[in-house]
């Protein structure tokens, strides 16, 4: 299964912004066992996914998802477990008091994209925390799609306990079917304890041409996306995306 | 000489919006002479530029520059020996009464940003009107400093009475040196009668590294695009720059 555990968290607490985020990531890696965090460390392609990001006026989560069952449990449970954890970082208890969990599958995204109503040929995708795409060993922070759909695909694949989806000339295809119509972005840094990292927030509006199984595809993908993040340091808080 | 024309358009003889930039055109067409209307036709690179544009709160001008003497004496000598124009397509005159006149020159703006004050790493440009490039016959419309640079260039060389500016190594050495530190842009759409482009708007932080050189001749080449414009379609409006 694909986990999202939402938490809710309170500004009396802790200074709330998005640079947070890797600090929550600190937390979780306290909370869990030196096994899983030491496996989890090895990984370039992690199955979980965390950041710390305001929703609607002042309301700010703390956003978790585990892309498979072990990391639900080893994770998403430790966390549950627990009335309150503690954030090192910050000298501070995090109450887990009010929360909400969600849960799909591969299946599920699979169903809902290619077997349910027609999908649309346009897509707006939110990207609201930093997002970034390191190629050819430089840091990259404008959105691309070659770049976007190749990070989404690779997570897919790694993660996945169906059929792989990349070929050959697949990213071409997409390259040739998939345009950015309309955008609005800038650049954002994301902090980390001794470095920040060049990304960028806002809004693209995808068009995709192409056959209606490209169409499905490319929703399954960003549908996807939102649980895995999109590019670089998607554990420590950067790439996460809305479906709009 | 390098003219600019700005006049200042009053709100109640016109609906003001930069898509009326191709009308404005069409106005100029209407006032030069045939032969000199037919010339500028032919050419790929024109040696001038306007638009009609918003600054400040609700003032707009419409600016027009001229990137040569005969391009100034055959557009802003006929527009400023009247008093008013007839914009044809909108079937209303157009009062030339309140305007101001800027020249500078090739040589100018070499010898204030080789000689003068040593110009910043860093430089902001501001993209006032939808700007886009046509590269691999397809529009692009989101900066590329390739791109930027190369148009300017391609510019600059075309219509300057000095030495020509690109080489060979010159398009790589400034995309080795010139990257694009911070941003803040959106698609927007220009209207021309029948069509419409897909440009950005918005700001580019550039941050230049290399030689002074190199600073020097990034500064220049942006100042001279305050004049020229930059990308497609900048007689008829596209692509305004400022330098902030």
């Amino acid at each position: 299964m694909i986990t999202n555990l939402e938490i809710a968290l309170d500004e009396k607490n802790l200074e709330l912004n998005t640079n947070m985020s890797s600090v929550m990531h600190g937390a979780i890696m306290e909370l869990v066992s030196s096994e899983f965090a030491e496996e989890m460390h090895k990984q370039a392609i992690r199955p979980y996914s965390q950041s710390v990001y305001k929703i609607d006026d002042n309301k700010w989560i703390w956003s978790i998802n585990t892309l498979n069952d072990y990391a639900a449990k080893n994770i998403i449970n430790a966390i549950t477990n627990n009335n309150s954890i503690y954030i090192k970082n910050r000298e501070s208890e995090l109450n887990i008091s009010n929360y909400s969990v969600y849960k799909t599958s591969f299946d599920d995204l699979f169903t809902d994209n290619y077997l349910g109503e027609k999908r649309s040929r346009y897509l707006t995708m939110e990207f609201i925390t930093p997002t970034a795409f390191k190629s050819n060993e430089k840091y990259v922070f404008m959105p691309d799609i070659a770049l976007i759909m190749k990070s989404i695909i690779s997570k897919y694949d790694t993660l996945s306990t169906t059929t792989d989806i990349m070929d050959d000339n697949l990213l071409d295809k997409i390259v040739e079917d998939v345009s950015i119509a309309e955008y609005r972005i800038r650049s954002r840094y994301f902090y980390l304890e001794k470095t920040r990292i060049p990304g960028f927030v806002g809004r693209l509006k995808l068009k995709i041409n192409g056959s209606q199984n490209m169409v499905n595809m490319i929703h399954m993908l960003v549908d996807f996306a939102q649980y895995s993040g999109i590019g670089i340091k998607t554990a420590l808080g950067m790439g996460v995306v809305k479906k709009l």
